[in-house]
């Protein structure tokens, strides 16, 4: 059922989605399927250095637009050599993040219109997930959790309020919007419920 | 006449582009204008540093459309923070390589659709030189200088033969595609020489 599909884990800083992907990771593994689990922005030697450019400096270091273009040429990089290879195996490719991170963030909370990077995303990657899980907590439990954990990516986070509830209105919003390929899942409680509701939501 | 313009040098490598901004530059400024003389892939911190993730590695380091995104990531940077500035103030800015040299280089030179990059520039950056200077040389020549000089941006002038000659194609075509914009010197001759051209063009 899972074989060869492209699943994507969305959702605010500190829902949960990384330990939810390893968790669902091991029981595809379990199904007996291969399984890539892998993130963005990374999850290639390239993709990673275009990383180091983004999560590292001042809040004000790259323009909206910069941000959505290394977030994309990363993008690209990881599905080119990475997700399609995998898909084309047979592999199931759990991501954390994709293009709803960038539609979330340089979109809804930067400022650039959702088109245009549906555009961009269809003319330079070409490729959407099968099944994308948006884990929805209330920003300000999801920004107490990443701060628990000291995060490394402390640009985006300390990006402000008004910021994180752009984007949380934004996942809010994709799963009713794109019912076929989105579902929305509760990520308060515990890391064992929320695993439940995964499994369940892809049954 | 010049204030507030913006001019760019394009051509293969070894044209004489960064020879000749100087040039026009003191030109400029000995008419009294201010002059923001600057280059691309580069002109701003956030640039050069996308820059060195540009000219090293293998020459299959990036795909096409990685490397046209991380090329406008840097000319979205380069014009929102230099570029656009020093225009409104009056200045000329002279850009060695702009738009034409993602268009030649990842455009024909790497495969990609001229018109998805200009959709792309049209979308990110939304800027077009004023003027645009092609030198024309035969490749051989250009690339013999510039392994005379033994420049740094080996990536793209390691990239063969076949390569070279899609993109002194592209430079061929231009002016005469775009000539409300784009003037073809003959960059061969004296370094003096070409300058001259180049002033009698800009008048």
């Amino acid at each position: 059922m899972m074989a060869g599909r492209f699943i994507t884990l969305e959702g605010g800083e500190g829902s949960g989605k990384s330990t939810q992907g390893r968790l669902l990771a091991e029981v595809l593994r379990a199904d007996g399927l291969e399984v890539v689990l892998t993130r963005e922005p990374g999850g290639t030697p390239g993709a990673e250095a275009i990383r180091g450019l983004l999560v590292s400096g001042e809040d004000t270091r790259w323009t909206a637009w910069s941000e959505a273009l290394l977030m994309t040429a990363a993008r690209v990089d990881h599905v080119v050599r990475v997700i399609r290879p995998a898909l084309a195996r047979g592999a199931a490719v759990i991501c954390d993040r994709f293009i709803d991170s960038t539609r979330a963030y340089q979109g809804a909370g930067r400022g650039l219109e959702d088109a245009a990077l549906i555009d961009l995303h269809n003319e330079a990657v070409g490729l959407w997930p099968d099944f994308t899980l948006v884990l929805r907590l209330a920003p300000a439990e999801g920004l107490a959790r990443a701060a628990d954990r000291g995060d490394a990516e402390a640009r985006f986070e300390s990006a402000g309020a008004a910021f994180h509830a752009r984007i949380d209105d934004f996942f809010a919003m994709l799963p009713g919007a794109e019912p076929n390929r989105c579902r929305a899942i509760n990520a308060a409680g515990s890391i064992e419920v929320v695993s439940q509701r995964i499994r369940a939501a892809l049954c």
